[in-house]
């Protein structure tokens, strides 16, 4: 389901739109970065939540995804933010793990850091199902 | 504090750059809206769940700075959001409700609708903390 | 299933610990309330946020519930509380009211109040699993 | 503040209830157990959801509070749980740790296993906030 989850993410406009890059996807670990722009900002010029929370929900939706059975597809159920510290920095980088990987609900965990993974901006926790497209 | 909400409003990059709209702001009360382009997608061509988060966000820290006192500015502590419905529409409406105005923290909730306000694709709460700039 | 419902929250060991009540069951709406007594205390004598979120799961689960095919059992897969108020009162009312009644995934939010359902002491949000148990 | 948070711990009438044990406290670290018996359960004979929830809530405060200026205290500001596992199981084990430990707020997460700490029931994260009793 690998190279499934590459092929969805290019699909995503959003994430092109905000210029975030998949990093890495392997079994139930997913990283994607994406770097400040004019476009990414809140209103003192910093990363806005709103960004930060996105890469980290389509990374844990490939975490997630990684595990399904062939021919699934994944939506989010909730997920749930804590903004820990304000995103100074110029790039961001979500790390999603899968906690579980049920048949029909997966829980995904993780952080968004700055590039060298020592500050974090961000926990997250989330819930996703997997649809049988068959 | 309306009006400095709304000059916060649009000094956010990310919210001109998803081509949010701020429809209202009442003491309380923030409603924002957002129609679709591709820049807006995930894989299945509707409304990124990050999108849907992100306008919801906007809409709540201004319910809650609307009610701070003058010189005050907001951050998102935390937020959780429940996606009810698929996001298969041309415009997304969220609409932001203070629950409670403390002294330091603030707590909002609200909905993403459609246009006509009767589909909910999301339901969100959140937490505001209010920062004194003075 | 408001019978099946009723039958299950007295088969509710913790329910009955803690002294708590199903005031009313309808299709989607669930009430419960319980009484303070020195069980339920954190360490300044009010409600426990354990005791709070538990009649409010237990609420939510119910509203679920109602609405579900006979012969089905709700499981909690995941719930956010938000403490708005410490609950300095005698007695907590949970509230909680079906937002989507999915075939598989139920979503849920409400309040527990005061006894005249004027003071918000905590807001929350759930999800819900239908299990089919034939 | 480790003493005094082991002080509070004894004052909590509803973790005496439960029959909840503070095994270890160290700065940011918190683990809390509790044994399963018929005043704890849910419709099936497990652990309650609220039950779970409730001794990682304490974990989490007091984990929080170890790490506050002498003469604080702490409240749940909110928590999110999620229901990984049913807990069918003879004990619960809450380990909370402090992700952020800030003037005004404090970040928590941790995990709610079996007594050999293998089998995850519940992820939570919370956040707590610093009240100066003085």
């Amino acid at each position: 389901m690998i190279e499934v989850a590459k092929q969805s993410f290019y699909k995503q406009g959003f994430m092109k739109a905000i210029g975030a890059k998949l990093v890495s996807i392997e079994k139930g670990v997913v990283i994607i970065e994406c770097k400040l722009n004019n476009k990414l900002t809140q209103q003192h010029g910093f990363f806005h939540a709103g960004v930060i929370t996105s890469i980290a929900d389509v990374a844990y939706g490939y975490a997630a995804l990684s595990m399904m059975p062939k021919g699934s597809d994944v939506l989010t159920v909730e997920f749930k933010t804590n903004f820990i510290n304000a995103a100074k920095t110029n790039k961001i980088v979500a790390k999603g793990s899968l906690v579980k990987s049920g048949k029909t609900l997966s829980f995904c965990e993780g952080v968004v850091t700055d590039e060298k993974q020592e500050i974090i901006f961000a926990t997250m926790q989330s819930t996703m199902i997997c649809l049988n497209r068959k």
